[in-house]
């Protein structure tokens, strides 16, 4: 059955990442996933939260929001349980793959906003925070105030899900509002999971469709990881 | 390796679940896992929120806290991120499995509180919510009020995690803390997948590892299953 | 008039004081008058408010809360106006009989949450949280951390009220909720008063009327004190 | 023992009542007890709370607050527990006297706000805002929107406590902060209790002094009631 | 075409300024213009804001309320845009007169609270604060904690507007609300602009509009300046 | 003196609106201003608030926002006074061109969302809602929801300011940090003033001053309304 915009079920929307969308942030890209839209900056700051204080070791958190106007019928400002749900998930992607002893005595804060939505905004939201994480640290190595990266390895996530009854990749708003099982994979760059969260919305899955859903998104999650290589590498170029 | 408590990889901890355990909610029971020691009732409330107001369909929804005294460093009664994050999965858990069609226009809260904390404390609050909700709707149904049972199938769930790089059922405190890989898993009465939310907190985890932890986890969800109806049966006799 | 209960007026409902109910807290207690069922928690917390700061001088405060299934109407974990009296009246209650200066530069937090009302759930929790904070207190000092008992002397509270033109004591929730008068005494171990609180619900009451309530409430304290003493020592002989 | 100000120990401090003093609200009055100075508003709205629509039942409720400048030490706007508890004390008391179900379907709100702080500014709150209620209520009646008084009786009040183990009436700010003992007492104009709330500070005390202070509150009272009649009345003059 | 109450459109209402209404705050003034009034206090406190911390400097801030019984239609206390935006002009207006780095380390919190309101509270409250702000200063100096006047020149405020196609001085509530255009100007005792802020509330102005609205009002300013020198030297008589 | 940027002292700096920059709003503009960049959405809600309720009267409301990377130093997500100020003046200065009567029952939300932050970021705010709020009334006149043009005439914004004792157009971050007097000046597509807002930050300013900065602004403001009007035609195009 063929999907409504003509991709086949293993096939990602067309994604384009942006580096340095945004000049006042540390690091920033404007991450397009088909018609879902997100800005990420990367924003340094010389000081750890309290339960740092007195150690050697920096901090990453992110926060998440949408634009009122990024989705059909307009959204609060006001933050709920959902944007506390993703802001938690994209915060803990970026700690699983950096080394906060090598971070030096600083807080790097990810912003991830959407400016249009239609479906996988907490995946893309990933995969855009790590190029804007990337390009800050670069900067921060080249300006002499970081000795080495702390980065272990790279991140990247994408959707996936059963549509009546077709397990289908990177799902898109009309699709995911149709969806049996939303799931979200966050993974390395090398391959291993960081994290699964899988959602029966209407019917629960078997453990076959839950193997055919992690091996879909293992492929689309290692395409991802070369175009934000060449996004940070295209970044870094004009400073 | 053994554990701490000289429990197999693959054992439970002992679990108990007294329903009845207060008299004011329609539905309430007492689950306690090892140390981990949960209240679970379901209240009834003859409105439902706005959003389905003018609809034939009722409404589930979960609150989650934890007694201040119930760890070992006091906890803040401010809910934070944490705290809806878990409420929302028991939420999503418990409409999973009720036709929400079937129960009539009302509301049933689903509230969670855990007295004693030892690792844990998500997956028992749905394996008790579970046992709260079946007493509260067994009883509307007594009562006249309910024609026929709104309920799907059973749920529960169970922790697995990765500790020293072996997988484990059922964490308490002490493992989780230092678990490299945790995994929250809700399935179904009938062996199928609600909830699989798996977190590598320190090292990532192959697909080989995420199989081996599903695998525990569907085995010990089906002993629970019984021991849930064990307790629906007890309660419902002393009505 | 015979009481709903059969009690006579002057009769205390059935009380158990159950020392150590959760083993997280430095001290605890579930206290049960009649159907009102209270858990009682202390936690020790190695700092003192800023106000303190500086100073030699401890602290102690309480917390009250109703969880949310506790009552035949589900209660908001919102707390209101009513929840913030409560709390101040335990915490003025506690620190009336400690004194601070003995307690070292550390605050005690006593935390009182309903799991049950009946009626009475004020009293009941200055009642247990004294047992709770009694143990809590005994453990500083046999771990060495307190040279001295900073208690001056034990305390306990009870309400009383008129119903239908009679004096009653420990008013359960459908004697309360007719009552014309409802009075909330604290007292010493000694019988001298620590707090009165009296509102005349509907019909004002005379100053004949306040001493046979006071009357009846000293009698009943100086009953709750012999009982706190032995949930303390039992509670201590298990340590 | 002479107090600081030279008044003997059953005293009141001099008390000026302004009726008429800001123009906008239905009724209002400035009370002056010393050097306390409380505005007291009463503002009439054609609605009743949630709780009261389709009955023919009114409401009455107060809020309570400082203006930052009327203390010493600056005060924060931010209410905090100690704000609610008197609001709650002030509403109480006001309903105590009316017979809601004749105020007709509308909700008088009692506004108490302090712009000088030197002791018994609950007590003067009370007081004054029975006077700002009177004269709203009967301009209602002039009005034609009301057709008979719906006051029961009239409610004034006053503190008294124990200051270096002696009996005094009316404590200014100075004798409440040394006070072992601070009780607030709200009585009908008859002589009968609405209100009774005794703290022992620092030193619990006796059903002896609990009597002796009662007895001095009784007197003072009555001698508030008259001073509130005149009060009224001069207001209504200049109607 | 006559103003409401007989004025000239270039006419003041009548202004009184009390000097020291209030006692427990450093500076005080009741002003009324008209039937507004407006209690303004000045409290210093001994600490700056974080901010400052580490400087010489000292601080300014202000702060502005309705007492809820102060206009026809009950005030809600919670403080919304309109207060913020108030604030704000207050804390602006009179931090453009006092050098801050001749202050000390300390902050003067001035407090505007309308008692009651009939157009013009802003303007009263900004005349009125600097009065209070005037007292506090001198008393500093009279008491050796500030070496030198820190104030630069004098400030105080009024509204213009256009009503019925008419610039009028001054406008109480009922003109201000048929008004086309609002204006208030904050200015200095020599003539200059501190503030400017006109909004089209119905027709937009012209250029020649907007010089007659500032022209009036800067003849105003200059005599409520007279009035505020006045007030501050009968304030300080009394001291 | 030389700017900066080497503008003159009279000239803008580069502007560019990007009609439809986001397509699930009814209206949207990218408008970017030398290197400030906001996002302006405009979305329609077939409903209005509750004071409009049962009248034939439309809404329009803003709201603001600063992406937290938009700026060097990140800004917080909790919206301050400054915030409120601003969506006060975007949504006052639309309400004064458009004729709410013929809006129809509904809302039109207004939102302005800076993604890079280099000053006059509420004028540009202003300017950029005005093109995502007349696509959206074309677009509902072409779906036949509306009959006719609500809007009046056009609205846009500037700043204006004296740096250095100069005065200059469009002051950049740098600029107005320096500014001693900062001015925002919205004015009609036919050269009337909406609102006025000058502010002495240092140093106060004198008439003439003032009218110096308003002529600036005038020619500015007929520049600006052109460029609004190329890309109003050239969005409704792609339609």
């Amino acid at each position: 059955m063929p999907r409504i915009d003509g991709r086949a079920t293993d096939q990602l929307r067309p994604v384009r990442i942006t580096p340095n969308f945004t000049r006042n942030a540390n690091g920033s890209a404007l991450i397009e996933c088909g018609e879902t839209r997100v800005i990420c900056t990367a924003s340094v700051e010389d000081k750890v939260p309290p339960f740092l204080r007195d150690t050697e070791q920096g901090w990453l958190t992110a926060e998440y929001g949408m634009l009122p106007g990024s989705s059909p019928s307009r959204i609060s400002r006001r933050a709920g349980g959902r944007t506390q749900e993703i802001q938690r998930l994209v915060g803990r992607s970026m700690r699983a793959v950096v080394d906060l002893d090598r971070l030096g005595s600083r807080t790097i804060w990810l912003d991830c906003d959407v400016i249009q939505a239609d479906g996988g905004t907490r995946t893309a939201s990933i995969t855009g925070a790590y190029v804007a994480l990337s390009l800050a640290i670069a900067r921060l190595q080249s300006a002499g105030e970081l000795d080495n990266d702390p980065r272990r390895t790279s991140v990247a996530a994408i959707s996936v899900g059963i549509v009546d009854g077709t397990v289908m990749l990177d799902l898109c708003y009309e699709e995911d509002s149709r969806a049996d099982v939303d799931m979200n994979i966050v993974m390395t760059g090398d391959g291993r999971f960081i994290e699964v969260q899988g959602t029966a919305e209407a019917a629960p899955f078997s453990a076959a469709e839950m193997s055919q859903m992690t091996e879909m998104a293992t492929v689309a999650i290692a395409d991802l990881g070369k175009m934000q290589e060449e996004a940070i590498a295209a970044g870094l170029l004009k400073d």
